[in-house]
C-alpha cells in the first residue's frame, strides 16, 4: 500500500530510471546487497495489519456510508475507516465466529461483508427492498437477512457471497431475526402474527416449526444469551410471545407489566428495542410501556416488583457484562443528550450523564470495564470508565449511531 | 520471512551479485520498473496472517513444550506451532481481551506471552517456582500469576513483561486466582484457609478483602461467568466456601451433596477441577464426591434433585455454551478412552464415544457447535458435530493435553 502510494506516475513508463524518489532500491542492492532485504524486514511488521479481532468496536457512520473501525484493547486506537456501504439507516452489524470479518445490512436491502483485518469492503449484495436485521448461523456458513419488502428470509453463503435461498414469509414482514443452537434460525412474522423455526443446518433450510396466533403484530423479539428464550414483543397485545427452545410444542404468553397507576391503560405503540430486555439472576428489566422508567419484574411469577423511574421513556437499555449496572439513553426528546445508570443491586440510578446531543447507542467493551456512547449530534464516540464514570476518550466520527462490538460473534442472537 | 529464508549465505558479502537464486529483482527492477513492485504487492497479502483471533483453539502438547493452533472458523485448520515454551505439564493459557495473545504458565513457573497472529513466543518470564495457574485483569493491563512456590501472587505488565508487583501469601500455596468485574482478583490461599481480593486498578494492587476459616484446604476455585459468584472447592471439609461479588461482607459455606447411600462416607481427598461445575439456570451440575456420577442440585436449596450416574468419576465436566449438554471424561481407569454426554433436559447419558486413549481435556467452539477432544495416548485432537455426534475433524498433535479457546478473553473467571 504505501509502496504503492510512492510510485511516481513515470515508474509505470518502463524507463529504467530510479522510480522512487525518496528510496532507490536499485542503489541499495547494488551497493550493499542484504540491506535492501534487511529494511524490507523491518518494514514488513509495520505494514502489515496488526490486531486481534476480539475486541474491534465497529461504529455506524449512517449518512457517509462508512464504518468507524475501532480497537478497544488498544487504548482505543482508530485502526480505520470502510466506506461504500451505502444508505446505513438502521444499519445492524453481526460478525463471524472469529470477528474477522462484519456482516452490514442497511435500510435499502444491501448486505455488505467487511474485512475488518484488511480494513475493506469484500463483497455487497442486494437482498431486498427493505431489510431489517440479519443473524449469522451457529455453524458460520450462512448470513441470515430479514426483510420488510418484499416479506421473505433470503439465506446467503458465506463464501461465495451469493442467496442459496429466499424464504416467502406469507407476504409478511419479517423481523427479530436470530440464529440458535443446533444452526436453527428463529423469526417473527408481522403481518402473519406467527414465529417461524427454519433449520439452517438442512440444505433446503425448511421451516421446521411454525407457532401462528402468537398475538397482534409482533415488532421484534431476542433470544436470551444461553440461545434457550425466544421472545417477541408485540404492537397490539398486551403480553409478549415466548418460546422455549428446549419444550417448543407451544408458546407462552406472558402479560406485560403496566406503570404503578396505569394498570389499565393501553399499550402504547411505540415500544423500545427489545436488546433492551435486561435478564439479570431471577429479575428481568424491561422498559416500561407507556412509563418514564424501568420495571424489574420477578420471573417466577412475573410480577413486577420495582419500578425505577428515570428522566424519559428509554430507547435502549443495555447491561454491563457482569449485570451490575443498566445504561438508558432517551434520543428524542429533551433528554437527548442524557445517558443514566441505574446500579441493579440497589436498583436505583446512580450516575446521570450529558455525553452529548443526540445519544443514539451505545455499546460495551467485552467485560464491560469501558462503554463506548455515540453523540449523533456532536460527531463524536465518547468511551467512558464504567467503574469510575470518568470520560477515559472522545474520538470524531461523522454522525456516528450504532455501535457493534465484535465479541457479539460469540453469542446467540446476535 | 519467506525473503529472509531465500538469501543465500553469500549475499552477506555485499559482492553485487545477484543474491536470491529463484528470484532476480535487479533484472526486474532493470527492465520493467513497476514490475517487482507489483509482484510484491500480489505476494504481499498471501504472506501475511490472514486470520481473526475470536475463534482460535491453541493445543498444548506438553512433552514438546508447545502449542499447536488451529483456526475453528476455517474448517478447523492449523494455522502453525509456537515452540520453546518450557515444560507443560498442567500448563494453563488465559489470553489478552482481543484474543491477539495468549499467556501460558508453566508449572515449573515460566510466563510466556505467545502471539497468535505472528505465531511466534514473544516474551517469557520466570515468575515462581511452582507455578499452577493464572488470569489477566479485566481492563487487560496485567498478568496475574498464582504459585505454589513461594507462595505468592506475581502481577507481571502485559505491556513491559515485567513484575510490577510480588503480593506474599503468608507462606500459603494459592490457588483459583480468577480476574473479576471492576478490576478486581480473587484468590484462595490452601495452606492459610482464606480467600483476598485484590484491587488490581490500584498501582498498589492492595488486598482489600480477607476472608478467614473458610474451611480446610481450598484447593481450587471458580467464578461464575457474570462475574457474581466465586466458590472455592474444600479438600478436607464437607463444604464449599462461596463469595457473593455484590454483598461481599461475609462468605457462605455450602453443605456438599454425598452420593445415595453414602451420605455418612468422609470426604475424598482427590476432586476434581472446579472447571466441572455448571449453573444451568437454577440447577448446579458437579461431580458427585466419592461416587460414579453427576449431582444436579436446586441452587434454590442446596439439595440434591437428582443423581446422573456415569462410567466413573469424572475428572472434567464441560457444558457445551447453550448449557443444553454436559460432556464429561475420565483419564484414569479403565475409562481412560470415554467420553459420555449427558442431556441437561432429560437428565440422561444420551451418548458414550470412544475418541481415543487417554482423553485429557476437551474445548467447545464460541457457540458450542463442535468440541475439541485430546487424546493423549493416540497422539490427536478429535473434532465433533455436537448435534449429530459425528467426527468431523481428526488432527495429529504431539501428546496434545489442555485445550483453550480464545473466546475466553471475553469471560470473567478464565
Amino acid at each position: 500500500m504505501l509502496f504503492k502510494a510512492a510510485v511516481k506516475p513515470g515508474s509505470e513508463k518502463g524507463d529504467g530510471r530510479p522510480f522512487i524518489s525518496w528510496f532507490n532500491p536499485m542503489r541499495l542492492i547494488r551497493s550493499g546487497g542484504a540491506a535492501f532485504f534487511i529494511l524490507l524486514a523491518t518494514v514488513w511488521p509495520a505494514l502489515s495489519s496488526d490486531w486481534g479481532t476480539g475486541a474491534l468496536m465497529v461504529v455506524v457512520e449512517r449518512e457517509a456510508g462508512s464504518v468507524l473501525v475501532i480497537d478497544s484493547s488498544q487504548d482505543h486506537k482508530v485502526l480505520g475507516r470502510i466506506k461504500g456501504l451505502g444508505a446505513l439507516h438502521h444499519a445492524s452489524i453481526s460478525f463471524s465466529r472469529d470477528g474477522r470479518y462484519g456482516y452490514v445490512v442497511s435500510r435499502d436491502g444491501f448486505l455488505s461483508k467487511i474485512d475488518l483485518v484488511k480494513l475493506k469492503l469484500v463483497s455487497k449484495l442486494k437482498v431486498g427492498d427493505s431489510a431489517i436485521g440479519l443473524a449469522v448461523t451457529q455453524d458460520n456458513r450462512y448470513i441470515a437477512i430479514s426483510n420488510y419488502k418484499p416479506g421473505n428470509i433470503v439465506i446467503v453463503d458465506e463464501k461465495t457471497f451469493k442467496v442459496v435461498k429466499t424464504i416467502e414469509a406469507d407476504d409478511s414482514k419479517t423481523v427479530g431475526l436470530v440464529d440458535a443452537p443446533d444452526d436453527l434460525l428463529v423469526v417473527a412474522l408481522m403481518d402473519a402474527n406467527s414465529i417461524w423455526v427454519i433449520d439452517a443446518g438442512d440444505p433446503d433450510f425448511p421451516v421446521i416449526r411454525k407457532y401462528e396466533n402468537i398475538g397482534e403484530k409482533p415488532y421484534d423479539a431476542l433470544l436470551t444469551p444461553d440461545g434457550r428464550w425466544y421472545i417477541a414483543g408485540l404492537f397490539h397485545s398486551p403480553w409478549v410471545a415466548m418460546v422455549d427452545m428446549w419444550n417448543p410444542e407451544h408458546i407462552t404468553k406472558i402479560p406485560l407489566p403496566r406503570p404503578p397507576g396505569k394498570e389499565d391503560a393501553p399499550p402504547v405503540l411505540k415500544i423500545p428495542h427489545l436488546e433492551g430486555w435486561i435478564m439479570a439472576g431471577k429479575t428481568l428489566f424491561a422498559p416500561v410501556i407507556g412509563g418514564s422508567g424501568l420495571a424489574a419484574i420477578d420471573t417466577t411469577t412475573w410480577k413486577m416488583k420495582k419500578f425505577i423511574p428515570l428522566s424519559a421513556y428509554p430507547v435502549f437499555a443495555m447491561a454491563r457484562p457482569d449485570m451490575r449496572q443498566i445504561w438508558t439513553n432517551y434520543v428524542l426528546g429533551e433528554h437527548h443528550d442524557t445517558v443514566e445508570v441505574v446500579d441493579v443491586k440497589s436498583m436505583k440510578v446512580i450516575r446521570k450523564l450529558k455525553p452529548g446531543a443526540r445519544v443514539f447507542h451505545m455499546q460495551f467493551t467485552p467485560k464491560g470495564d469501558a462503554i463506548y456512547i455515540s453523540s449523533n449530534g456532536d460527531n463524536k464516540i465518547l468511551v467512558y470508565d464504567t467503574k469510575t464514570f470518568e470520560l477515559i476518550r472522545e474520538i470524531p466520527a461523522a454522525k456516528p449511531s450504532g455501535i457493534f462490538c465484535s465479541a457479539r460473534s460469540s453469542k446467540f442472537g446476535l
